[in-house]
């Protein structure tokens, strides 16, 4: 069950790096809504590899295939079922790894844990499966056309991105590889991270994203606040360390005095530090949240790791890997507050009587 | 089913702060478990008002009573029911917010939703809710008596504790009224706490949590994470604005080769900046995460408020508030951490063959 | 998780006969509806001992009291809790079986799975639980106002009605205490009910159900048809132990050429022998269904128990108990209903966009 | 979330029967079990079209392909992901259902509810679906593999067999095509329903289980009641109309003191009328039920159908159906059941300190 997100619209998926196919099934999907397929592939191809010269070069093609659940272009409301082929498995590349754990890896813990384990390029824990998220994703995105959902990149190391979203040009995400809407900022980044690469290393990093149209009311209290699911799915992604909305850390440093947003006559408030949500329930203004990514433990370089026989061994870094995973997580926290914010739409419309 | 949280051991509560009682519902709790009611009411103890001079000076005894699943002093494997009593009502305090939207509270946005909200004392989405989760985590904590979970109060506003939790004594957490184990830091708060108040205003705060003696295996990818669930079960707590875990947003700075956490032989780890967890599942090392709290939106000043026909109106603050949440939040955190553990302990063993 | 029932509108149950109280959490209730709490009360006291000369002569008043999610007698949209104090608990009348395992109940299964068992008055295997799901279901009603659910006593023992229901007066259900709407019937069964309690004997018995009135369209393949959740729900009341719908098992001996119900223009169909749904959903025909309950199994006769020590000893029946339980169990059944129709109710307005 | 079954070892499945291909995940089964691919697949092949005389002659192969999950012959933890793909679909043989709705089919009903339906073949509604249960109930037996579980044709129309179960040779089940373990019975069975297909028209049945060597402890009181699973799950195969377990329906006719299972010293009973359940739980006796399947409802007739213009219009039946279910139905329900009492069996694991 762990394998599954989301109440009414529920996302459940497969699939192994190196297997023959990931894929999922996306529950709970309204009959007769018109999709667009090209839109869904296109945030696929913002995820793929190989797109740029910052990322890793591993050539996956990433071309979704839908078996169930739509006709005429139009959803049934039956689940949709959905494969992506892995294309491209150099699965020798994997060999040299087969009995060792690397260092910060979910090699040790998936194999204490499950006892039989698919090594090759980690396996169900590889990011692969979130080419998965970013097909259901872009299919719940359907459901909420009128909400606007941008993340993009604001920190690669030390680069950051300063302004608050309030004053950046959200169009202009895609307009560098490196998806950050700071043009200077953007440039700084992209040489970093080809610096980085050179040097066998990696780099952490962070994503914002802003919700905007956002209608009041949803998210649903206790345990389901919009916050805390958007904050369960954002935790979800490989590699990332917190979460924070609104003001987040930040706001432990405040007084309230300093801290409360003043309501406007319609409603609206004059300040937005809490971050659209009150209560976990979206009050109509923005909602901003920021998640933290560590950087990626394998490194092309040697370093010392930990054979199935308990002995430590140098190992050397191979094969084709992202120097700095932000620029290809930006659809994945997309897609992921898009299925967040789908579901609670469902959920809303359930309680309309 | 937004008030039900876990997924094997599954807490559903219930109550308002000015109704008769809150309560809740602790399924899928094995039977024949000895139950040492006492140390429940302890943690509600710690929890509850009017313990201290920088705390709420509201008085509720806060007196758990259980109606079912407890025979003998043992579980009996049914749903354990349980009630606290709202003794201390005071809901003519409440009158002047009957048509009144406080600003950062979550009167519009329930309002908004619910279309008819009991406005005393924040109704549902009062901190009184938090009760319920003291208990339940309580009992749950009974499932996993080796692990160690120790909260503590690691910021108050800008007084932070500066060590990691490696250097810290967290025997002396319970040694000061502000539940911080450093103790001139300590002091420091309780001052600024006090000073604050004086103010009418509020202040935010940050508590860290250490989980010790975790056995390696707890956590479901890929939805089910650790520190996923960790963090919408903090994320679930009022005035949260951002949960970290082991390096958390710092990590977003760092590079590969300073954040691996290289093996020992025995398979621990010579550093762990990973926080006890990779891949979603423990890795056997020490859990530390930290949780970001807001000021309390109720100041005792004069603010400007929404009227329910939208006018703007100044409102005094009134009644018995907290200036600074942290130091009865910090049962509230261990409470949930132990929800999820004891969760993720009972999944682990309908695996085990 | 098990104590639980529903989707969006989901019930959590606890209590057992002998502790101090019974009560669940209703969550998922939309908020705003205004509610009829006389009209609980009402289902709750068809349901309740002592009511008439043919069921157990225990005296309880089965007061329902609301704990929270109402306010000014409305729902709030936050989890309906309540709670019926067990308040004529002759504890002592159990004493004698403390350390036995009477036949065909569940006391030998609940001692082996649980270890630890309340054995007063079979604990939470009783069926005062039932009185739990009468309260949800009266209030589940309130959001499907024009659906109309009648059941009533078909069968006592070999006393049967033979008509269907649609020659049947379903207004005269309550006219009589055995709840049969067939009165020389309902005359024998009463007969026949009295002779078998003054011979310390118990008997079995049928209930149908008719829901009139259903909107086309609920239920949700494939695994919560509308008649497998019915049909769930119906074998989840104590001493079911058969359901079908439609022609039920008598379909079994048909061709396809004798069932099928062929259309009428508008939609509807000459016959209903399918009872009211297809595929799972329902078609906007009657639903109907019928429940099989066996005998009670506590007799006021000696039998053969086992021991604790697993010896074989013989046991006297004692206390107040049914010697037909399906009267009581109508308003049981029909709570049910109510539940599953009001669930899918809510589920397929999630749907609409 | 309807397309999911079972708690802790979860089913999730999609497709239609003229997509591209059906499919599943199995969620939460155990890590390092060895799987006997080649078992699951003669599951299969005792569901699949085409097998015998008496059943549909649709060639397909039905042959399952696993994309994850399963590593070096072995379960590895991760989520199971199957196709079958649909190697035989003659879509064309639906285009006169294009715009009609078919009597005592699902397609008025899924055309209602969800405003877009893919006619071929039933789409979701068609009993294809049934053959991903096959898989995942195949699967899900290597969990509990010293539980023997039988399904057999008990009743084809007005031929039934009138023994207990107690009294047939269960090894006989497939030694005919008929799936009855009594010789003639099964020959009259063949050839009514020879007769019957001759004819263009179909005929009901009956299948029967037997569950032995069940542990005592399974099934989870309150809503998720041994019995009631299993009940939900039968009522989840197409065309199902009722079900009932040990003396089923007949019990209603009983007296306490008939039906009353007495003990033995060894906790077993002298009688089995409970059929291996009491209060939601195996006693560790065999369970028996009986399941109720209509007749198939395409005739080989004409019959009159609705158009969508709400016209009555003279069908043809077309294409190639099964004259009667119920053989091809057998493994069906024993995978139901496997998947009922697997899930169960790792629900009591996470009971277990």
């Amino acid at each position: 069950m762990s394998n599954s997100f989301g109440k009414i619209l529920r996302l459940t998926t497969f699939g192994e790096s190196h297997g023959r196919a990931i894929g999922g099934i996306l529950d709970g999907f309204p009959g007769n809504v018109a999709l667009d397929l090209e839109a869904i592939q296109h945030q696929l191809d913002r995820r793929k590899p190989g797109q740029s010269s910052i990322v890793t070069q591993r050539k996956e093609s990433d071309t979704v295939q839908f078996l169930s659940g739509i006709y005429n272009g139009k959803s049934t409301g039956a689940p949709i079922g959905f494969l992506i082929e892995n294309d491209n498995q150099k699965s020798n590349d994997y060999d040299h790894l087969k009995d060792v754990f690397r260092p910060s890896h979910a090699d040790f813990t998936y194999q204490s844990k499950y006892k039989n384990r698919d090594h090759r390029g980690g396996g169900r824990s590889s990011a692969r499966e979130t080419a998965n998220w970013v097909v259901a994703g872009a299919l719940a995105k359907h459901l909420i056309p009128e909400i606007k959902i941008n993340a993009y990149v604001s920190a690669v190391g030390n680069i950051r991105v300063e302004q608050p979203y309030t004053e950046l040009n959200l169009d202009l995400i895609d307009s560098n590889m490196v998806r950050c809407p700071v043009e200077d900022k953007a440039e700084e980044m992209i040489d970093f991270i080809k610096k980085i690469r050179k040097e066998g290393d990696t780099v952490g990093g962070e994503i914002s994203c802003v919700i905007q149209h956002v209608p009041i009311g949803l998210g649903e209290p206790i345990f389901d606040k919009l916050h805390a699911r958007l904050g369960q799915a954002m935790l979800s992604i490989n590699a990332v360390k917190g979460f924070e909305y609104g003001e987040g850390f930040a706001a432990s440093r405040l007084r309230g005095s300093q801290m409360n947003d003043l309501f406007e006559t319609d409603g609206t408030t004059k300040t937005n530090f809490s971050g659209g949500v009150q209560g976990g329930i979206s009050n109509g203004m923005p909602i901003y949240f920021k998640v933290a990514f560590k950087p990626v433990a394998t490194l092309m370089q040697t370093q010392t790791a930990l054979s199935a026989e308990h002995k430590l061994i140098e190992l050397q870094g191979k094969g084709r890997h992202d120097p700095c995973v932000v620029p290809r997580a930006v659809p994945i926290v997309e897609a992921l507050a898009s299925l967040v914010l789908a579901d609670f739409t469902l959920i809303n419309k359930s309680k309309t009587l």
